[in-house]
């Protein structure tokens, strides 16, 4: 994945999810994009950044609501999916539930 | 940077900045190795993570307060590293401070 997203005016929720995955990893990539692709399809979905490098990966999603990232939390493939990471994926995560109150953006204009 | 922050119970904030950079970045390197140690540095500071992949980059900083963000936002040397980014390092980017009110765990217990 390599587009930042670009998301409304504050408030909004994101949330940050940090790990270190494991050294054996089999299947993980598919999924990871199997739950980018279902993540986007969620209500109240805005917009998802995610970032590998070597073991360490950060992924930040964005979302209208507390509610919307509950549903997203619940979701049966995503459900599935967390399972399999913590028996086999990951050796340690995070995940942090935030609101977005101040967002600034630049972007650069070429003369 | 490899280690997943440890963070205290919430509430607390985290300053989500994610990036495109330019193709030509002399310098980049040992200044952002150079803010990581600073932010480190700065009253309020909780921990870091950051990760890039290619252009794309991800970098999560965690702060007590609202104030201990604004702190290291005006700080001189960090200023001068916004400037140049601006000008030189970034095509693109987005910085947003977010209240962290929930947030768990997972690490992995050998057996």
């Amino acid at each position: 994945m390599s587009e930042l997203s670009h998301t409304p005016e504050p408030p909004y929720y994101a949330v940050i999810f940090t790990s270190r995955r494991a050294e054996q990893h089999e299947g993980y990539g598919e999924m990871a994009d199997r739950m980018v692709e279902l993540a986007g399809e969620q209500p109240g979905f805005l917009g998802i950044e995610s970032v590998r490098e070597g073991a360490v990966g950060i992924t930040v999603s964005y979302w209208s609501s507390l509610e919307a990232i509950d549903g997203w939390r619940k979701h049966t493939e995503h459900r599935e999916a967390q399972r399999i990471g913590r028996d086999a994926w990951y050796d340690e995560y995070s995940v942090r539930v935030a609101r977005v109150q101040r967002a600034r953006s630049f972007e650069r204009v070429e003369d």
